[in-house]
């Protein structure tokens, strides 16, 4: 899989790529991530990549031409399954878009910035908008490397226990239950017993019932899917 | 402000609070940003924080200890508001969460990894747990720095037009209208007529409407808040 996110700010997107499951990733070659600093498409020498806003106190806003560059100039170099913009009002990322990126062979990730993108590429060269939530960040890099992070973990592979996304919360429908590690008893805070049994099966049965309950108590929304009462 | 953010991979975090918006907020003197290594307080000389959790298959959990004692130590230090736990199955983070811990003095924000942190930790010392979606991250270090983000760009100053945070989408229970630059005709693609009449208030009127009706397109349970059909 390749990732190429075209942004201003490429310098953001250093560390987050550098470091842990993301780097592994692509020193295994199993991702590939290309970050294209816009202002090498820029209007002009002074490398102007933004403007004002049509209409008064509207904001900055990225202009059309650095970027119509920037996207033919990738897409003259291979297909892309995905033009994806990120934006506050595009639809919501959920653990199944993360499934569904996973299976494609290149996307393209545009981060918005200020105040967004000319609404002229949204219209004519995104395929997908995508927002990640319910709030306002200051450009689109640390969403798409949100994106990138939650796509590139399910690549098969990546991970070096496989199972080990299939149990993550979500999967099944259902949050995670809790988890404990060492000591069992920690200044009198202690791990549930039933977890130091010994008794697999037991120990499976709790696991699932804690993540119905937790997923009942802090996610009803998730539950009554999960229980067909919706 | 002061935020605290306790990791065990502090150098992913480098690159986003070094540039941009964050960057200038820390050097305005406007927020604190101070990321901290949980290996500095691993239980034993190897740098041990994480181990297996009770149960066949469960993954690797952030041990008790060297959280407890990271928290330990900045609560010596001085009093925080808020300790907030990045999970899953936190509460859903929104624009109006970034509001309200906007006005926080200092907060500490623990980020999971792996199958998460032992449930000690959530049960005695988190006050706040909080999940920017639903969806499955390879860590908290980026759902933390987009917390941070959200927050930050909404503290007084930080965002160089007063004004800019305000029209952003949300923040008046509508996603923003959309925004064009120049040029006015690229290669036949136009921007809006209304936009180059030059009457400030027509646009203004447009730009509401445009606004109401991407709602109501894009999100239509914002719109039905927005109008009371609820």
């Amino acid at each position: 899989m390749r990732i190429d996110i075209i942004t201003s700010v490429p310098k953001l997107l250093e560390s987050p790529f550098s470091h842990s499951i993301l780097q592994r990733a692509q020193d295994k070659g199993l991702v590939e991530v290309v970050v294209h600093d816009l202002r090498q498409y820029a209007i002009n020498k002074h490398g102007q990549i933004d403007d004002y806003a049509y209409g008064v106190g509207a904001g900055m806003v990225l202009m059309i031409e650095p970027v119509y560059k920037c996207l033919m100039r990738l897409q003259s170099e291979r297909e892309y399954d995905e033009v994806i913009y990120m934006t506050p009002d595009g639809d919501s990322f959920e653990q199944k878009t993360a499934n569904q990126l996973s299976l494609k062979k290149n996307i393209i990730i545009l981060c918005g910035h200020y105040k967004g993108v000319d609404e002229r590429i949204r219209q004519h060269f995104v395929t997908r908008e995508i927002s990640i939530g319910n709030y306002v960040l200051s450009g689109g890099e640390l969403a798409a490397a949100v994106i990138a992070d939650a796509v590139i973990r399910l690549i098969p592979g990546v991970l070096s226990d496989e199972t080990s996304a299939l149990t993550d919360s979500f999967q099944d429908g259902l949050v995670a239950p809790p988890v404990y590690s060492r000591p069992a008893d920690f200044k009198g805070m202690k791990v549930p017993d039933i977890l130091l049994s010994g008794n697999d099966a037991k120990i499976e049965d709790w696991r699932f019932q804690q993540a119905l309950d937790r997923t009942k108590e802090k996610r009803p929304d998730l539950y009554k899917k999960y229980t067909g009462e919706e």
